[in-house]
C-alpha cells in the first residue's frame, strides 16, 4: 500500500516569559527584549501534526484525523490551552519556554502516544508570521 | 471628493485573565472557565483601523496608512504588545480585559489622535475565530 | 455602557445540489451549470456570527462567545455538518440550498436563541472567495 | 422576500508609483516615500464585490456568483491584470493610482454594468494589511 | 543551473462517502461516525501541486505555473470539481474517497502529464485543519 | 541538544516583467503572456525563511527570529521592497525576475549572513497561490 502523511492543526493559547534565571536582568533584558517582560505576555500558538505511515486499506486511512485530534487534546492540549507555561507547567520550571523547546515538549507528548503509523514532524506556530519544525532529534 | 474607508490591520501580544473581583472564585470559574485562569494565558491580537474621509485630490489618499500605522503603534501598540493586560494597564486595574473592553480602550486612545478624516470602526480580533466590533458608542 | 458586536466563526461541511424542481432539466443545466450536478456536490462553510448589545459591566462580555457557539453548535452545526441540505434538511424540499436561502435558514434557527443582545448579521463562506451577507430582512 | 448581500473575491496584479506631477520630486518623495520609487513598485490586489438585492424564490440567487464574476472580470480584471496603472490606465494620466483611487475607478466601471441586485460596497485590498472600503458617493 | 520546487494551489469542491461496502452498517458507523452519512457529504478542497526541476535559463521558470494550471485543470480538476467522487468517479467503485485515497488517486493523473520536471510532492487539504502530503510511493 | 528549523516570514512588494532581450518579442508574448507586458506589473511577496540548527540552551533559541528579521531586511528587503527588479538590481540586468531567479538571489544574498544555524530553505510566496521552494542548489 502506498503511505503518505496526514496533518491535523489545533489551536492553543497561552502564556509565557523567555528568562534564564541563572543570567542577570541585564543579561535576560538584551537577549529576550519585550519578551522577558516580567509579567508574562502570550500568543495564539497553531500547531500542526504530522503522522506518517501506510493507508489502510479497509479504511482508507492512515489514521482517523479525529482520533488524532482526541490524541492531541488529551496529551498536549490540556496541559497547555489557557496556561501560563512558566507557571503551570513543571517542564518549563527549568527551560525556557521559548517555540523550540516548546515544540521540543509537544514532540516528547504526543510521539508515544500516536496509535497508527509514526510522529513525522511539528510545526508550531507562535504568531502567524514565524514557526518551528521539529522532527524529534 | 469621493469618501471611504480606509483600514490598516496591526498586530500585537498581550497575556491577560478574565477575573472579577468583587464576585467569588466560585462564580469567576463558573463564568469564566479556563480564562480565569491564575496564572494568565494570552493571545495574538489582530487590530483592524478603520478611517473614514474624504480623498485628498493632492494626494489621493483619505489618509496615509503608514501614518495612520505610525499613530496606532504610538497610541496603543506601544502600550499593549508583550504586556500583561491586568497587571501592565492602569486601565484595567479596575475592569476586566475582555474583548470588548479591551476594544473600547483602544478606541478612547486612538479616535482623538486620527489627524485626518475621523476613526470609524476598530475590528479587534481575540483569535482567528472570535472578534469584535466598535464604533464609539 | 458602550455596545459593540462580537464574533465568532464556526465551521461546517455539507452537500447540496442546486435545482428547481418546477423548471425543465435543460433550464437547470443553463441556469445552475455544474452545481446542478445530479449526485450533488460540496462545500466546507465557514459561518460568521455577530451579535450585538451593551458590554455587561459585570463580565466585560457581551455575551461569553462559549455560550455563543454552544448556542450555534446546537442550534445550526448539528443539523447542517456532515449533511447533505437537499435530502437531510426538510427546510430545503422545497427551497433551493443556495448560500442566500441557507443564510435565512440559519438566521431563523439562531435569532430567537441568542440569550443576550440581538443577531446583528451573519456572514456565510461558500468557499473561501464568496460570501452572503444576511440581516434578517 | 428576504434580500441580503452576495460577495466574490476576485484577484489581479499591477504595478503603480504615487506620484503627484504639479507638486515638487521632494515634496513627492516627502508625502510618497518609497510608494514614489520613479521606476514603479508593484500589488498583488484582491477585489471583493458586493452585490445586494433580493433573493429570486426561483434560482435562490440574489445574482449568480459565477455571472458577476464574468462582469468583474470584464469591466474591471481586463484593464487592471498584469498592467501598469499609471501608463496603461488613460483613467490614473491625471489622478494618482493610490488604492483610494483605484476604488473609486473600479466602482464606476462595475456600477452600471451589475446585471440585478445593486453594487453595495467594494472591498479592495492592496496588501494582506491593508484595504479601502468605497460605497459609491 | 540551480534547481528547485514551484507549486500552484489549485480549488475544487466535491461531495462524497467514507464507506466500506465490505464491513456492515455498525462498523462503517462506528469507524467513519458523521462521514458515513448515507446521503453524503462535501468539502472546498485546495491542491498544491509541487514540480521540482532545473530553471531553465531562457526562460527562468522550472514550469511555467500557467502551463501547470492548465495540465492539473485537464488532468484532475475536470474529474473532480462539483463531482460526487463515489459516484461520478469510477476509480471510487471499489475505493473509499478518503483524504488519503485522492492524493493518490490525483498523483497517478497527474505524474505521467506534468510536462517539464518531475511531479514532487501533492499536498491536499480537506479542510484548512486538515490535509494529506504525498510524494508518490 | 535538539535541532529544528526557525522560520519567519517576511513581506515585500516589487514589480517586475518577464522577458528575454536575447528572444523576439513575438518568441516572448507567447512565451510570458501578460507577464511580458512592457510596462511592468507587480506582486506583493511573501518570503519565508528557514534556519535549521541546535537549539541554544542558554536561550531556547536556535537564532532569534527577530536577529533574523533584522538581518532578511538589511541583506534582502531593503533591495526589493517598493522596487522594480529589472530596472533597480543590477543582478536582473541579465537575468529573468521570475519567482525561481528571484529565489535564488535571495538565497545567495542571505546564507552567507545567518550568524547561527545555516539558511535551510526559502519559500517564496509571488501570489497567495503560486510559491517556489529553494534550498540552495
Amino acid at each position: 500500500m502506498p503511505h503518505c502523511v496526514i496533518a491535523r492543526r489545533v489551536h492553543f493559547n497561552a502564556a509565557h516569559r523567555l528568562h534564564n534565571a541563572a543570567r542577570s536582568d541585564e543579561w535576560n533584558r538584551a537577549t529576550f527584549g519585550p519578551c522577558n517582560n516580567l509579567n508574562y505576555h502570550g500568543h495564539n500558538y497553531e500547531l500542526d501534526v504530522h503522522v506518517e505511515g501506510e493507508i489502510d486499506p479497509e479504511t482508507g486511512y492512515v489514521l482517523d484525523v479525529g482520533i488524532l485530534k482526541k490524541v492531541v487534546d488529551e496529551a498536549v492540549i490540556v496541559h497547555l490551552d489557557h496556561r501560563n507555561l512558566n507557571l503551570d507547567l513543571p517542564y518549563f520550571a527549568d527551560r525556557i519556554p521559548s517555540t523550540e523547546n516548546l515544540a521540543v515538549f509537544i514532540w516528547e507528548q504526543l510521539a508515544p502516544r500516536i496509535p497508527r503509523g509514526r510522529l513525522a514532524r511539528i510545526r508550531l506556530w507562535e504568531t502567524p508570521r514565524n514557526y518551528v519544525d521539529y522532527e524529534g532529534n
